[in-house]
């Protein structure tokens, strides 16, 4: 049984896992779906109501029935490095593909249906309450009365976008910032803007879910840091990461998510306050995780090696139950 | 309670379950993403473990917890109409609509990932097999030599795209058409190809499933048309579409089909064999209907109607089970 890895050819995350397959002489099946149908081809037959499916990635044969679990890392977009590339070909491509993939028995980290779902910052946000995380006081609105009146009720806020990546090639991150006392919200109405509660922080929490696996990593915030410095992604560091004990209630928490959101991978970001209790601020289902296993030396990639290489469902049971139900 | 329509503003098809609506003296909220954010507003807050939401649409206010149902007809892309336009204005209000409209507790006329799903044509033809549907043999591929042996397998072929329409803005049918019997398969390699065994056909089946209520039309072939208009949308059309009885195992095929893929919707297309055996073409989970009720009379529009004013789980338990399951 094979384990397929959907990723760009330079992404030194993925070769750490691919690594640890390898040790483990699990087979492995990288490839890019931009590079469809140039080097990789496919073929599906459908008779006498069955299926039968193969892949040849740089000549080699895999059949779709072999598949142990797919990685959906950091695909490119399906067929743009074609020779002669077009909207059709790379619609009809992504169709071909992922429609075929769907059909496999195959674990997915992450189903891309459950990854889509898991984007909406709207729904993670009350997914969050639902599983029994600690969620800030958020307000999503195109309302500047109601944002007016959420800053009254709640003085000290941060502004942040609901998508989160600004839409650009490359994508930009855009930084959390806080409002001042004195913001005017008529702006509020030209496009939906997220307030939330400021955490006075005392530590920026990372925690990456693998299965049931959680390995958490802490950031203690800098004594001399401005209280401007809210985003951990642009704020000056000096701590790096080290390695955390989750919580009870938090781990109870975050395996709800997973397994409500169907997810099998989660990089949640929560923020630690004075009396030590962790904060939601949101689950990115295809965080990166090089940087903690870097600072910290937990073995995610291992983990997810493992994952990928297990037979069956993982113990939790979380990934894909309903995402596959009608496959 | 209210049903919420998400469709364009000119739509005689949701025009007509929008009078069976007010007939009926349910109240109905109608607007075009492509209207956000000048004449739609909205807003959640989230707090101490709830969320409540809000949409304004024309001066008037609507409880997203007082949703029924939603339908979602052909919304427009979430704020194109905005005084500024930009990529990044309608992923910030795409993202806040549906992520919003995700944590609402109404039944989905489909739930937006039951509806993503379901137009991959791989899984389709799949799911299809799985649900006991007759599927003609069919062929996915971009190798040419499989191309040619399944030719020679079964000589009567037609070619359809993978992905259904040409993304062209507006986008543009392209026809089934009849592979002739020296095809050269060659270019195969370039671009995935759908090969399907030509069903010889006797009528052509367009089958309406809303929620358990399935309402099917026939339309025989003209007994002049050439073999080669096998495409029933472009061929020269003498008898209209008649109401006809569903083969009880057809019936149960189809409501298999629905519940799997969590639809509540479906515009099944079927192709009678001169056996009188209905052959699955394919399922459009957003399928036009107006053309089959002006030949027919059918109840179409009044049986969207009925679901959607309907309380709780239609009678066939079919809709957003599984994709509501995080929410």
């Amino acid at each position: 049984m094979t384990v397929l890895i959907l990723t760009s050819e330079e992404d030194v995350t993925a070769d750490m896992v691919v690594l640890r397959l390898r040790e483990a002489r699990v087979p492995v099946v990288r490839f890019d779906p931009a590079d469809l149908t140039d080097g990789v081809a496919l073929s599906g037959e459908y008779a006498h109501g069955t299926c039968h499916g193969q892949l040849s990635v740089g000549g080699r044969l895999v059949e779709l029935d072999g598949l142990r679990s797919i990685w959906v890392r950091r695909p490119g977009t399906a067929a743009v490095r074609a020779a002669q590339p077009s909207a059709w070909l790379t619609e009809e491509s992504a169709q071909a593909l992922y429609g075929m993939l769907r059909c496999t028995g195959a674990r997915w980290m992450n189903h891309p249906d459950a990854a889509r779902r898991a984007r909406y910052k709207p729904w993670q946000l009350r997914h969050a309450q639902r599983s029994e995380l600690m969620v800030p006081a958020t307000l999503i609105t195109t309302f500047p009365q109601a944002a007016q009146e959420f800053a009254e009720r709640h003085p000290d806020l941060v502004v942040k976008p609901v998508s989160g990546a600004h839409p650009q090639e490359p994508p930009r991150a855009v930084p959390t910032s806080r409002v001042a006392p004195d913001a005017d919200f008529s702006a509020v109405a030209f496009g939906p803007t997220l307030l939330q509660e400021r955490v006075v922080k005392q530590a920026d929490i990372r925690l990456t879910a693998v299965g049931g696996t959680l390995l958490a990593a802490r950031k203690p915030v800098n004594p001399d840091a401005h209280p401007d410095d809210v985003d951990v992604r642009f704020a000056p560091s000096v701590s790096p990461w080290r390695p955390v004990a989750v919580p009870g209630w938090v781990a109870d928490g975050v395996l709800r998510y997973l397994r409500g959101a169907e997810l099998a991978y989660g990089a949640f970001d929560f923020a630690e306050d004075a009396d030590g209790v962790w904060w939601f601020l949101e689950c990115n289902q295809s965080g990166q995780f090089g940087f903690v296993e870097m600072d910290t030396g937990q073995p995610i990639a291992a983990t997810i090696a493992e994952w990928l290489a297990a037979d069956g469902l993982p113990e939790d049971g979380c990934a894909n139950a309903a995402t596959g139900a009608g496959c």
